[in-house]
């Protein structure tokens, strides 16, 4: 029973459709499933979408390629949407064998297969990215948000050292009603960024850099001392978290 | 002229009740009015309210009791809110003598004169804190929500080495719009506490701890690599940073 | 001599069915044995089993395969219980040509030669594990321990973002002696684990993660930082380590 | 209803001394008492003697004295025995008015108002230090492990520069069932010890150096990456959490 | 001989005023003076000025009050321009009873007593600073600029949290010959004024900040890893090599 | 429209052959272009020659080699001059595919298409590096000083560990206008020789080094602590920042 | 007995003065008598000078005065020579009390009270420091080098930004067997040191710095990182150990 | 003119075999003759040896085949002795091709072509390691002894898991002039043999471990924070520096 099951049931009790008793029954049923798929390697959470509004979603990163599948499978049996991150080719090869929909976003390495089961959030998610090198973090937020249930926008390749080119889209920025600015080096973009707009702002830094980027410790501590109110921030390269928060918002 | 003013100088455009013309040449004056007040060693930014919601907060840390009161006198002045944060007693001396009503919450180290401008937000912003070592920060967020139009809740010492503590309070959880998780030490609270609701979680590391905490470190990092979605992290001991972020949300 | 042939000795003395003169003469003759065999590159200690109940194990990382294979060949060729753990198939390869019985365990990434001479601890040495990616640190716990002689239970994938799955398996979890909880990212889950169980719990963080996580350092810290009492760490990814001491408590 | 009460309950059960339907009264009774005193700033754990076997433990840092003097109270209040650490001689002088018995034991900055409602462990836990500098630690880990019930000894200033000073205590050495190793600077006593015995070893590494000691960093990782198995760590200066864990082995 | 009283010397030869041989006992007289004057626990440099064209400046940071004076005679003593950084008003105290017209710059902390022999620099430098709390640092950095023969603007206060403080002075910015731009917190600005000017920009790291600021590194990281070319970097906090860097460079 | 065509027309302007509507029609055309070429994966800044004085570079490391092709030919295709640096051979291959002239720079690992719009620097930029394995880096500096204009000298493999090296090359290290001096290990080299010259130095940091180099962070440390004034420090391995700064100031 | 008492007693053996079994007896009688002398926080190493040609020296650091005098009782009371590092003077006062011919060296934080026991080494030990900062650490090693039985000679304030200042003195670090080279900031000075001679260096960093230099941490790399062959380092301000280890050398 | 070359010229003067005038004259013409070859890439110091004892030594580390080859072309072809350290196979062959007696010591990582020009030194250095995976550096610690002219022993395999394999060599422990004590992990080794030994001990911190062994950090800083003297520390990994350092001692 997926979120919009549950909506959908409710809504049809209170036009009378279906009796109290029977749609109770069936949300017991639906509860009384354990509440997690156990893979001995892996316990499928089959209920994180009744609590948090999408379903568990998959970090391809340190699974081998059939233990990716075999969640892929789980999750995809029950009529859910599959979101796979830090995917490869091998792992989508898997899951396609299984899950005949899913499609390979390569420059976001992720594997989709949606069920368009979330409703659209009111707003539009903005990602934003200050160099082209960011563009896999930033495609990551995009894909995830855009399956997650939201309008998406791209603003790339923006960075502070050509200030004309960010300002130069200053509606776009305002409109917005979350904002994903994605930056590696010196990050100093979210700061600028949240100056901007009175939007809430999700910083991701990447590890884009070299030298004394230290794999995007530069670019996290920037992030995290802006001097800019409105920012918070997720994981080094964290397109996923940061995609998770801004639907969450979205959908308030 | 507040956000609130200019609201309400629309509201009676479309009224009807005052003509274009003396609209827009309200507007055009204030606009013209010089967007920040040059002390010397500080620019006040006089319209950060129309941009952003709210007027300039002013951090304590760093400024003589003198500088702040100056400061505080230019915001004040203009007839906005003022709130200081990491003020020292001695701030507040200087503040009150020239701004009669600022009130010193000595918990929140943070001076505050609400002008009650800002409309308060939708839902509730619920304030959580692993023990009772992290009360200064947790304050420090509760105060700055408040201060921003916002109803606040409190839910402080439920660390998850007791996590009945925790779960007795689920209904308070869930009912939140948003949620301002502050821990300090392993920092292990927002990963639990996103996991149960499906908000947003506004993840504040504290400081406290000793040894291996490193200040703040071991907390930030564990709230960064949090394997729960939903979760977006500020500065060490940012509690003034969480609540902007948490008001911003509320208020969409 | 292991320490069951002592054993065995002893009660023979104490039987009757062996005089205390010839017992002596055999323990002294053992004892004269060299206390390590020096093999040049190696001093193989001969009589690690006697002083710490288990002979020595080796630490496959950074040695060649046939530096491993000259010194399995020392142990096995005792008559001891031979574990080589972070082998590398390649190493196996070599050892299985020397030690004929010897078991290479993949997900463990370890190489066993059971004797069965260590008698079996008191209670259960329950291993969790935080995510799927965990599962080679777990194992490498798992394989160990059994080798030392425990009985073994394994819980898998039961990370805090999901406590129910934790939280339904209460009772397997207070049933255990010793728990060793295995964890990357934030590395939250022995804290909470050590909120529930009144065993000692022993953490092992894995090098699990990305950005932030720096290897294995967050989840490192957290463990260190843990709020709950009972908790002591070991290194990142030292499955092995943790097991030693799980099984030397185990056999109190 | 200490977990000394509740043993002694049972044994009145099956002695017949009580029926089963007032045991089962009493107990219920007992958990249906709040499972924690909410304080406001503090919630404490009113059942943590029945999950852990001994009752929450007030850290003091970070704490008001008037805090920890209410906390105190609510503990001492229930008839439980009260250990606060990291207690400053304000804090002393607060608690002892509400709590008369209280005693402060100032090399291990602890306050101690025992009960001696837990049963007596095993074993010996040995404390050991390596210097005169780390013997606060070293109090702390004995106090703790003191008023937990356990026999306790001592043996200070062993460390590695001069072996003959440690290995002239062999015997004391072996003959504890568990042992706590203090260490500052290069933290190399706990893997000289755990090299001699085949009990578990407690490795606190302290802040004592200078330099390149990073405040207990040098010893905290020498103690991570020790090359002898049996050895576990906590947190840099935490005996008391050395001391929790010692005394769980030891009641088993 | 200063390098100002070589040039004179140089242009009396030219102008046929004093003859060449004369000039050059001149000249090998004040080589032949001692290159330093050793004063046992300094060696004070004594033809600095002729090899880098300002004398040498003392850092009182780490020098008793009586060390600082004893240097500062050697160098006035000898009719140089004196420049004392990071010193105290106990510094000053005795520096001013040994050289009279020595002035104390609080809030630079800086003791001043200009020959003004050096030639003034082409241009002007321009010291940026991103908050009111960088004033130290940006006034150190301001007053070096100035005794070593420069024009000096200031321009305060103008972070990136509101752009519209700093590009309404466009103008200022593009004027300046070089720039030094002093920022704490994430460091972002000298990136954003490097992308508006063509002059170059010497950037100063401030350990203003808190939690993850880490006393600087987060600013220091930033300005390290900007994506704007013509950015180099000196020292957290330090002012004073920021300016002289600009000297020389607006010198040349 | 480069700095070079605007400098003619103005010129043309002042000798009368154009005529000044003339001249502002062009002007505003060329401004009126975009201000830069959207790729959608890039923006390649149009005018940065205008703001200052050499076009954009591309920083070849985190992009694809067709991603680099484009951003190439969309900078030679206007006529600029083209820098690629941290380019492999493969992006090479890319690049001369679309703008024939290209050169390739193995040692410096740079892509260079010169057309000399930029007026030669004053006087000589020397970039002296401390071993051979800092090279790579030197040479960076030196391809990209030389395409921006400025005469370029090199002296290498001067370390402090032989300073005779280094002092017998005094008179060329005082000759230079600018100096690059570029360093790994303990990169001490920069401050010997700001000891030696008066012109300003740019030491670049180079990941050369094992062990407690790590990756370069030891030179950093080592410039940025330099005792010697006027030296000012880039990110490791930042040639070509280096040679910019450079640039900037032997064109003032 | 002292090795000088050994020395002196065998010497009377081969002249024939003493009888071997009356010398026999004395050796067995000085090494009965304990090998440490046990105080309870201390166990005073009683034989270190037989061992290692010197007594225990006592670290001040972390101790109270009364256990410090303790331990000096112990030392002084054998008859040896004292050394106390890092003594405060209230440490001295209490020291001077029992060990009445005791003189605190101010500068160098030191309490002595030598007996001359030790034989004078052979050559010179040299201490060389870069700035009047680093001088309590150049006189700590300079003191202890010569309680130790060493000509101890000084050159001090000699740092790299004047390079003159120490290849004036060539002659004298030529003429040393053994030097101590201290400095703080970037530690360039063995370095440069040991490329000029032949004798071992032994490089002690210091805590002289600010920003980036991190109390030491950037001396302390860039010694370790030394491109000059011939350098050992010691911890951060430990002027003791290099002393320690100059003497050793100085002694062979 | 090798420093065996200068001596025996020195004699044949005393004996009266050569006149003053011939020997200044030889002498002025190898002093003559440029004190480093410039190949462009490396400026090779001839006359390190005379200066230091022994010739330049060639890190391989980051230099090409062909580049190392010409270097060792350059020394060798002047009938010094060739050491190369962190050679690969390829720059052997590369250097065999022009120096053909050059040997390859696999183990250590190290071309060799020894002249035996050196004088041998007075006592014995004394490798010790801690681990078998530490081979590497011990090898080229001892390999580098030995070419420089000193009697080299190994003694393997001793870490203090084990101490009695360690005891049980105390006689060879106490035989050596110089001991080199290799170790990775909590890298103890060096603090327990300098406390046995009343000669200099040269640490060497290696790289091997795992986890928060951090590259040999835990074990660098467990060495420069030793509770023993007499201990000196080089680079991680760093056996040639550990030689170096040992050979010069042997030398006195």
């Amino acid at each position: 029973m997926t979120a919009h099951d549950l909506q959908t049931l409710l809504e049809e009790v209170r036009a009378g459709r279906t009796g109290t008793d029977e749609a109770a029954r069936r949300v017991r049923e639906a509860m009384s499933a354990a509440p997690f798929d156990d893979l001995g390697f892996a316990r499928v959470d089959t209920q994180r979408h009744l609590r948090q509004g999408f379903p568990e979603v998959v970090l391809g990163l340190g699974k081998t390629a059939s233990q990716i599948a075999a969640i892929a499978a789980s999750i995809a049996g029950r009529g859910h949407s599959l979101l796979v991150t830090r995917a490869t080719p091998e792992a989508y090869a898997a899951v396609r064998a299984i899950v005949p929909g899913a499609v390979y976003h390569e420059a976001a390495r992720a594997i989709v297969a949606s069920r368009g089961e979330t409703a659209v959030g009111t707003g539009t998610v903005l990602v934003v990215c200050a160099g082209t090198s960011d563009l896999p973090v930033a495609e990551e937020a995009a894909v995830t948000a855009a399956v997650m249930g939201n309008t998406v926008e791209r603003l790339y390749d923006v960075g502070v050292a050509g200030l004309h080119r960010l300002l130069s889209e200053h509606e776009r920025l305002r409109a917005a009603r979350v904002l994903i600015v994605v930056a590696g080096m010196e990050g100093a973009l979210p700061s600028v960024v949240a100056g901007l707009v009175s939007a809430p702002v999700i910083a991701v830094p990447t590890s884009i850099g070299y030298g004394a980027s230290f794999g995007g410790i530069a670019a996290l501590l920037g992030m995290l001392n802006s001097c800019a109110s409105g920012v918070s921030v997720v994981n080094i390269d964290n397109g996923f978290g940061a995609a998770s928060i801004a639907s969450l918002i979205n959908h308030l």
